[in-house]
């Protein structure tokens, strides 16, 4: 018998964003031996843009064939689907409806695809190569433009019965509140901690504030890199825009703590750039809303993986996760 | 090689309560084929509560032990742990810090025995016998004097890192909101949607409405059965209680659902005897909460155990499910 060289074994990550499509070849270790990419948002003809992936994905392929096989494809998009391998009426790609994207990669490359949202290819990317190395309950938060989750529980992806578990960032943490600016839900978490949502509230607290900082600043230019650097000078509107949004944010994971009991939460995404302008007061807010039992055991940790790599080893990581 | 006649195995189901200890010999198909009890209260030396129970079950065995094999032991108890098979710190039972109960129990009686808390051993109940079968995603709430909550993901009771998962009861739904009587923290789903909660509500809205009937009853008894009774002569403040009570119940449920997708949320409990004025405001928040792609799409149910046999079919079904 003859045993299989793991090392030898090369899965291929794509991440399938709104403006750019980018993937790379990443061996067990998560390291990415090659990369590219196409943009997303020319090709409204999902069979041309399947050809246009093949077209520059291929090559690579060949060049490693003679000496390494390759496991499968990992795909992670918004609105994947990991059950029917489908993209579900996601309203910032351009192909409308329901798409059967893991079946059109997988016989076009013949091999086996695995689709599944972007927060959750980010989880398995971390489970495998980052933070949560090792843990069997753990739970992802993506905190970028949106608020997007994964969540592992004995080991597993909590998928749902439909595919769809993990919406986090829209469930609801201040009934009555602020309205999504999309789903129209008032008061969900992404309407307050996503970066979009940062911005809203540095520009609610400037108003205040006459003598704020952030008052030079056009209304578009808000964002929370901007905000930091005000909170950096001392801006007191910029720092209580990261104190409302820490917690918010610790309130909203006390709940999930006591939903799964994580081991860890792991944080991710440009709003974490924050630092402890943000964590101080998530932490705080987070311990203060738990029951006795959860307090002081749960870690909030970073992720681990470097943010232009994340996506790509997140979603080969699920090539690797399929039994 | 004989075949194993599950037929003619039988489960060993204890349900722990903070006055009553119930148990029952349990088959298969989830008839209870003998049952007694002993009181829990009595008994503040955990040696001698083992050996009443062992000296009213033993006979129970002796008596099928010729004719049948046990499979084992499970055990629903508040603050039960799976994972170490410990009832820790548990407030309402009468022996004090981390009781090794998995261990006595098995040790005692020659079987194997496995412990989680009552909502976890509810859920599993549901799983076998009940509203659940079939079901690999689904969620439990049991709304009695608290509120309790056992979550199946992927086939499997989320238990967490530590086991103490599935407190759903002490998430904040109303953040700021009315205290709790023994967390003290504000807005948690148990201090509105338990039957205790329930109570509160209605004492506090009889006090805006001279004429309603509930200003008829000394406050201790205000319970939801006579709320039930008042809404259904007509009362607005009883209705109103249970509406109030259903839309936060339903805004609670919406979160969950975003979080782990389930093809159910089962209901069990007597605070669900109030039928269509808690349930319809229910469903209709709970709905009115979700993004559309969850939208009715989850099956809200009463749970189909009988409530005075729930507790010992719960508790056995951890005994078949034991691999």
């Amino acid at each position: 018998m003859a045993l299989v060289d793991l090392s030898n074994e090369l899965a291929i990550g794509i991440d399938i964003g709104g403006t750019n499509t980018k993937f790379g070849l990443v061996n067990h270790r998560g390291e990415i031996l090659t990369q590219g990419d196409i943009p997303t948002d020319k090709t409204p003809d999902i069979e041309n843009y399947i050809e246009d992936i093949y077209a520059v994905l291929q090559p690579e392929l060949e060049k490693v064939g003679s000496k390494r096989s390759i496991r499968g494809i990992g795909v992670g998009a918004p609105n994947g689907n990991y059950y029917t391998g489908t993209i579900e009426y996601a309203p910032n790609l351009p192909w409308k409806g329901v798409i059967p994207l893991a079946k059109l990669i997988g016989d076009k490359f013949g091999l086996t695809c695995t689709l599944t949202n972007d927060a959750n290819a980010a989880a398995v990317g971390e489970m495998m190569y980052g933070a949560a190395r090792g843990m069997k309950d753990f739970i992802m938060i993506t905190l970028g433009t949106g608020v997007g989750s994964g969540i592992v529980a004995n080991g597993q992806l909590v998928y749902g019965h439909d595919g769809f578990a993990g919406e986090l960032g829209h469930t609801v943490i201040r009934p009555g509140g602020r309205p999504h600016w999309s789903t129209a839900i008032n008061g969900s978490l992404e309407a307050y901690c996503s970066a979009t949502g940062i911005a809203i509230t540095a520009k609610e607290l400037r108003e205040k504030d006459p003598s704020s900082l952030l008052n030079d600043y056009q209304p578009d230019q808000i964002n929370s890199k901007i905000v930091f650097e005000c909170a950096e000078k001392g801006d007191e509107a910029a720092r209580e825009t990261f104190r409302f949004t820490g917690q918010l944010l610790g309130e909203a994971l006390a709940n999930f703590i006591m939903f799964s009991s994580p081991e860890a939460i792991v944080l991710f995404g440009g709003v974490i750039n924050a630092g402890d302008y943000i964590m101080k007061p998530t932490r705080e807010h987070m311990e203060k809303n738990l029951l006795p039992i959860f307090q002081q055991k749960v870690k909030l940790v970073f992720s681990e993986l470097k943010e232009a790599d994340a996506a790509i080893l997140g979603a080969s990581a699920l090539a690797w996760e399929v039994k």
